[in-house]
């Protein structure tokens, strides 16, 4: 087993399988990639919402990589295990006009700086949502950019998710998780990038807690996993006593994306009247720390969706209101 | 602050503001209704998939009550805590041709009846799925209908649920939990019914594990949640340590629908390939044990659903599988 690191600088705007490989490794090899954040390092821990009146979106979400994996051939399976995250420091959260779930009903671009922290108590760090009102968000490190390229020939936009993975955006696969992808083409072809330093399930404002991250994973080869044609993982034993109990609106719907977001603009309808905070901020928590679950899915023709928020997330006065 | 309990015998086939009340109680009462199963009382511990073929669909998804809470006015909000369930013994689950996640994939009748055991190591219960295979599945008895009436005149199909709540089939609406609904006229009239012994977020196949079920509430009139529009729900501290390792089948794609069905479809080709289970069995499975999950939502023109197994569901030779 070999362990090999890859700069910040090998990083691409696209999954293409004719970008040659930044690197070649055996099956069973780590590697660490250095990640800037989602921006690309466009944004800083300085940056003010004027910011994002000048990013260049065709910047957006490169992916580092690619890495050539000895042996891995079409119809074969990648297995990605999530070894080392470094605790990140800073983290932004933007709404980003014409982007996220309730794009249309949040028109305006809004930019929110985060300074994470380490917890002495426990091994997940925290940010503060909103030191007055005891509101903190935990931090589960993720990279939300992991891939394989396609055998499709062609330069395939980094945004969107693919059955070969990418932008999944998948808050479970943190350290501890194993990723599995199908490969198909020689050597695999794996990028990593896009740093989530907290999610929830749906990621439901367009961004997450957006941070630059070092993160080492180990790919290896399989044989024996042929019938994963999406993204499969495999989480280990969490515990999160801090997760356990929820506070959830629902959405009901013939339409599961409306849906969807009903159930989101439930969440921040409740925030907004219980815990005084304005709409903004009320979708950049869901979208930090809410979860979006799918309850019931077959009683047609309505849908219920929820959104399920930590209750610890809401701070120490929840038990009046939730 | 009053005790009351509700025959079998007065049950409901719609939700229809026009049907009288069977019990009148105060704000703050506990009411213990005994409900039969979803089918009605067709189905039994006997049953087998020919029972399917003359069963009376019209006779479905009855709900008990209506409930007339004293104080309750339109645009308040009914407070039900749900607090005692007494363990059912028996239960079923089923598909139903057009019914189900999977309808058209599925097309044959299937009935499975399960025996419900308590666990003397535990508060739980649960029921073997596969005792051959060390496969079973935890209970956490819940009522999938509950609900109350629309302002809108006419009789309503008890199978959907809609704002007012009813066949929301929500898992965590068990013992311990509160659910919220939006009340729409005077009285409230609150039905149950649907019991669940077991279930998963979405109720893939179409049924959970369905049982009768003795369950107690206390309904409350709330004036002080008016943005009360569709269900919310507040869950309590739970321990499931069985359910904190998963192993997770994604799907993705451009129609949030199909995303969904394909996470279902490839759990169900994982459970064929490394589980040795029939497709029914596996598709049963994923209806009463996994979650489906939102992971990503935002990042068009793809979404990334998840079907998530709890491992201990998998039994014990999971580690070299999952």
């Amino acid at each position: 087993m070999s362990i090999h690191s890859l700069k910040r600088e090998c990083a691409n705007l696209a999954w293409d399988n004719s970008i040659p490989p930044a690197l070649h490794v055996k099956s069973g090899d780590e590697i660490t990639f250095d990640c800037l954040d989602a921006s690309n390092g466009q944004l800083t821990a300085e940056s003010t919402v004027k910011s994002l009146g000048t990013l260049d979106f065709a910047l957006l979400d490169q992916v580092n990589g690619p890495v050539y994996v000895d042996g891995a051939q079409p119809g074969d399976t990648l297995q990605v295990d999530v070894l080392r995250i470094e605790n990140p420091e800073w983290g932004w959260t933007a709404l980003i006009p014409g982007f996220g779930l309730l794009a249309d009903e949040f028109t305006a671009p809004a930019l929110k700086i985060w300074k994470l922290e380490s917890d002495s108590d426990s091994e997940e760090g925290f940010a503060w949502f909103d030191k007055e009102k005891g509101m903190k968000v935990p931090l589960r490190p993720f990279a939300g950019e992991m891939g394989v390229v396609q055998k499709k020939k062609g330069a395939f936009s980094t945004i969107p998710p693919y059955h070969t993975g990418g932008n999944i955006d998948t808050k479970h696969v943190t350290v501890g998780s194993t990723l599995f992808l199908p490969i198909e083409v020689e050597g695999a072809l794996f990028s990593i990038g896009d740093g989530h330093a907290a999610q929830g399930d749906g990621e439901v404002c367009g961004t997450a807690i957006e941070t630059p991250m070092k993160v080492t994973v180990r790919l290896s080869v399989r044989k024996d996993k042929p019938y994963t044609k999406t993204p499969h993982f495999s989480t280990p034993v969490v515990k999160h006593k801090s997760e356990e109990e929820y506070y959830c609106t629902t959405g009901v719907d013939s339409d599961m994306r409306e849906a969807t977001r009903s159930a989101v603009r439930n969440m921040i309808e409740f925030l907004v009247a219980e815990y005084g905070l304005d709409r903004v901020g009320a979708y950049m928590l869901c979208s930090v720390a809410g979860d979006l679950r799918m309850h019931e899915v077959v009683d047609m023709p309505n849908y219920v969706i929820g959104m399920m928020i930590p209750k610890s997330v809401l701070g120490p006065s929840v038990s009046n209101k939730a």
